[in-house]
């Protein structure tokens, strides 16, 4: 249990970081939908370490098979079966971790549970892990595109204490991806570049905020009670390595405002109602009401660092943890193309099940 | 679907403000506690408007009765469902809301998704529907209470301005439930009482926080991946009526932090590690790490003013919304109980799955 | 966990045969569709004790009582509660049974399992744990009726050594009905009711077999793999109580033919291939041809009877058990409605997951 | 949907018999497990075709490679991906079957369902999908293996009108083995090879019937109401290619005997109750009493014949298909390890939940 996501688009993701590889399995994706594996490696890339001079080094390529479930570049209606291959295999690097538990990382709490944990790099803890999500992600963006106005844009907006400045209205994919940040506000993305260059220097790590953005989502996805969007997408994000929070519209800022400031009113649009404002962050009771939906994930600084750290064995002794090896000193724009993967899960899983309510009218 | 919540302690709700009931089936309970209604009513009090000066004034004393799986005092290990007749019926005071959208409600999702909606106070949107939560969440904490060392509590934390100052290592449940507010700073909470009665007076609302503290976890609860304990949390968290944000221990302030302030240094504790500092917020790769859990969620200000406000009615024409009968100025109060009820749901849950991990040693 | 069936159109019933009543809680029943407390009261009083003179007696009303989920006499989309009450409580006839294991009834299974059972009556184990599934299965009827051309009817076609000669191609509703045992052959109903006379006045009991055929079924409803539409009838017929066997098409009577005997012929039909025999029973890789669905149950003969038999008690004493009190001699015409039901659920099931199949064209 | 089989031991199986691969995705198996692909192997071997002469001679040596989940020899706790590589792909051996609709296959369905199908050799529905499920038998029978004194056994009792005469208390897996029609009844089993090879000779294909007894059974396993284990079972059973029926305990012949014969009265055991016979199968109310399960499936002849079939083609046209190629003429002998997989699959995953009930006492 804990490794499937979603109810009619579930995904299952596998692997460790070291071993055979990591995947996901695909279950759910409707038949007849056009895709191969180029379609998976674009985000497989955006995801990948290495892709810039300021992400860690780990030199993967990730390259995506498609084992089953599609058939003469179309889908089957199968469970679609994705492997990427581990190659970077150097498990001396890793024995001097093999029985000390390192600070914020799951060592100890995967010990706590299991009684035994791969100490390569991480195992199943590993930000490797979201390689199935990522690929899964793409599928779920393929079969949105080609059946729905949805349009799912993720972004680096604050790094440490540098704020962006993005026009949500008119933000796009192309200015986003032009930034090695993620971050579309140039400005804003010179400074996170310099402030992240100093951190991997100083060999220590920075958080940051992803903001997510959904645009043309029909009115009435989601569901009452406990699966309301927000709700999926919060498991989502939270299930993200490093998220320590989410905010969905107003978010915690709601809290400043009175009633009469945060109701968003409705006024006649073309075919349905539309709201004013977009405090509510396109949700009401946890169904889509067709205005964007935005939400606010916030990353905390990754835990790899190169500083000397005081932490205890496998047999509760004291230790000074030596650094060693490469570190990410800034996670964010490697976390948005993963933010999207989610949201696209969340967003595909609940236009299918969409299909099965309104059958009588 | 989405009326279900949990896997092994599994709850389904069911019931509209309006119509015979609201109610909860609860799959999963383990045999031979100690059960009756006196159990589950001390948390419905909790919960119930009109219960201080300063909620709403429905006036139900929302009597539970357990139709199912106890007998003689005991859990039989077979469903226990609970019920809870509606009593305060007066369709005729809903009458001028049948064809209008209510800003910042669900009216008009609902009308989207389902083509239908129970237009007498809320229906299944209404906040009335944590009921069954709350009835199933005293059940998980008579389980908790019996077999484990784990306490959860939670506190109004912030309402619109004024925050409180609360020492987490002490604040106990007396101290919390003192207050009308639940709020445990008396200094603040007196504060929080003048602002609602102001809110009240102006026919407006308010939003605050609610912090929660899980006490007693044991090490190794959770799950990698999906599962994690704080995603359960933010899912569970998110699908309150009204909550806008969830973040866990460092929370949206890890951001400006740097990877060696942020990370929890491990020292030797009596059995097991322990950590230094508790930014992790007892959690660490999905999984506790007997720390305690710690986390806080938005609530916006309630959507039900009694300003006049524009909208639109079923047919997409613009009317005028007249203010009309009872508004609850400020839900935190009574939303401490429904977050208590999420949080102990998902450490039942968890605690259960954990029984079927270390089968072999 | 195990008291849900379904997926897209869920059910999760509680209930023991003593206490508060039993019940049903239906998620996923689409909005829009007509339903009243007279569409369910139906299916319940064919189900129910008492209906004729070869069934027990139990007394028993079984009103239904819906109390959310229906508004203004259509559903909302929202779950579907209903309760019946236990009426006939009378835990004094029971006492005698409070340490007693009965024969080939679950007593001695339950305390192995949960420490605790509800002597009084069979608890849940108790064949009125079925209310809730016959009332789900008459909502699940309604919604095909109005939705699709499916018609599901089952009858008695053998009782102990008594065969029944159906016509399947013409059998309806009206004729089965118009028997108290439910065989539509009246020849062999009346050698049925002399039997089932004979067993009661001996105090013994008869087993017996249900038919069910499923007409109007699309072809292409199904799964492949795990929820084979085969797969999910056994599933559904094997955990009503009493059944002992399960058998699609063919059947048994498979193993004696030869591939070129079995196979299923295909003819062009009017839209779609149709099949000349029907050895499949309708189904083909767990996925609908469009033919007929037939499948056949065994039920054994009930475990309550009159006659004096050797047992244990919980302490793994042995101890003669007393024949007292009602029973039974033939529980197979209240098994047609429960046959019925637990088809219709999984017709219903498989019909709203195939929404979500066929998006892409 | 629908590839996914069990809830704590959760499997997920994926792949089409021409394409990259088939497998399967373990999620559940807990950690400490000693395990590696030899474990595995064994079961495959035995299902895989060309094992003897009297089996299809697709020549695949199946060979199970562990992806992830498994550590220095030992399960993780983590997801157990296993890929076995598709090697026999001839897809032009296919072709002539593009458009044309096989009797009693799946070709059609899978259209109707889907509106596409991969038609080299049976895609998804080909019994080679069955691999995922051995393989992940093999992994359940190592778990009850090292915890549990539980012993799964399947034979071959009948192939059309020969049936076999078991010792059923005695019975062993080495006698099972010594036979290549997995009839441990020597003589059956010499007359069981004849008339396969007759079938062979002529083109034709035979039915039959395996029998599964599960020995070491605690009392106490399964559940009440819908996941009853007999229940669970018979999916299992029926999910499996070219399954009609399944009985179990006294199945089909319980129909005629009277309760008085049927009952399984109790005697005291060494510690709990036995049961003087065994009508039920090892089952009271869905729950384990302690004796052994036993039950029997009936399997079809395949459908893969060598004599020339009348049928349409996807235009719904009448054509005649013609032989070609290899068929198996009589699957039972393979069927074997697919009853048992699904058995063990049932058992371990029921074994898990019951971890979580009796934690009070």
């Amino acid at each position: 249990m804990g490794n499937s996501f979603g109810s009619l688009f579930k995904i299952s993701t596998w692997g460790e970081s070291h071993g055979g590889g990591v995947g996901v399995v695909i279950d759910g994706c409707p038949p007849l939908l056009a895709l191969n594996e180029v379609d998976i490696q674009r985000d497989l890339d955006r995801r990948r370490p290495g892709q810039s001079k300021i992400t860690t080094q780990r030199d993967e390529t990730d390259n995506a098979e498609i084992l089953s479930g599609v058939f003469e570049g179309k889908t089957l209606g199968t469970p679609i079966a994705i492997l990427v291959r581990n190659e970077d295999a150097k498990p001396e690097a890793y024995e001097h971790l093999k029985n000390t538990y390192r600070p914020s990382h799951a060592d100890f709490t995967y010990d706590a549970k299991f009684g035994i944990r791969n100490w390569q790099g991480g195992g199943r803890s590993s930000a490797r892990e979201t390689i199935g999500r990522v690929a899964a992600g793409a599928v779920a963006r393929k079969l949105l595109d080609e059946t729905t106005d949805v349009e799912v844009i993720a972004w680096v907006s604050q790094i440490h204490d540098i704020k962006a400045d993005v026009d949500t209205e008119n933000v796009n994919f192309d200015e986003i991806e032009a930034q090695i940040t993620r971050c579309p506000d140039t400005e804003a993305s010179a400074a996170m570049v310099k402030k992240i260059t100093e951190a991997k220097k100083a060999g220590d790590s920075l958080g940051g905020i992803v903001t997510c953005l959904i645009r043309g989502v029909p009115a009435g996805l989601g569901a009452p009670v406990f699966d309301r969007i927000e709700a999926d997408l919060a498991k989502g994000m939270l299930s993200l390595p490093a998220t320590k929070g989410f905010e969905i519209g107003s978010g915690f800022s709601s809290v400043l405002m009175k009633g009469s400031e945060h109701n968003d009113e409705f006024a006649p649009g073309e075919k349905n109602p539309i709201t004013k404002t977009n405090n509510s962050g396109g949700v009401q009771g946890g169904i889509t009401n067709g205005s964007e939906i935005i939400f606010r994930v916030a990353f905390k600084p990754t835990a790899t660092i190169s500083s000397t750290q005081e932490t205890v064995d496998n047999e509760n002794n004291p230790v000074s943890l030596e650094a060693k090896g490469r570190h990410d000193p800034c996670v964010l724009p490697r976390a948005v193309p993963m933010v999207e993967a989610m949201s696209l899960l969340v967003i595909a899983d609940h236009w299918l099940r969409d299909k099965s309510v309104r059958v009588l009218d």
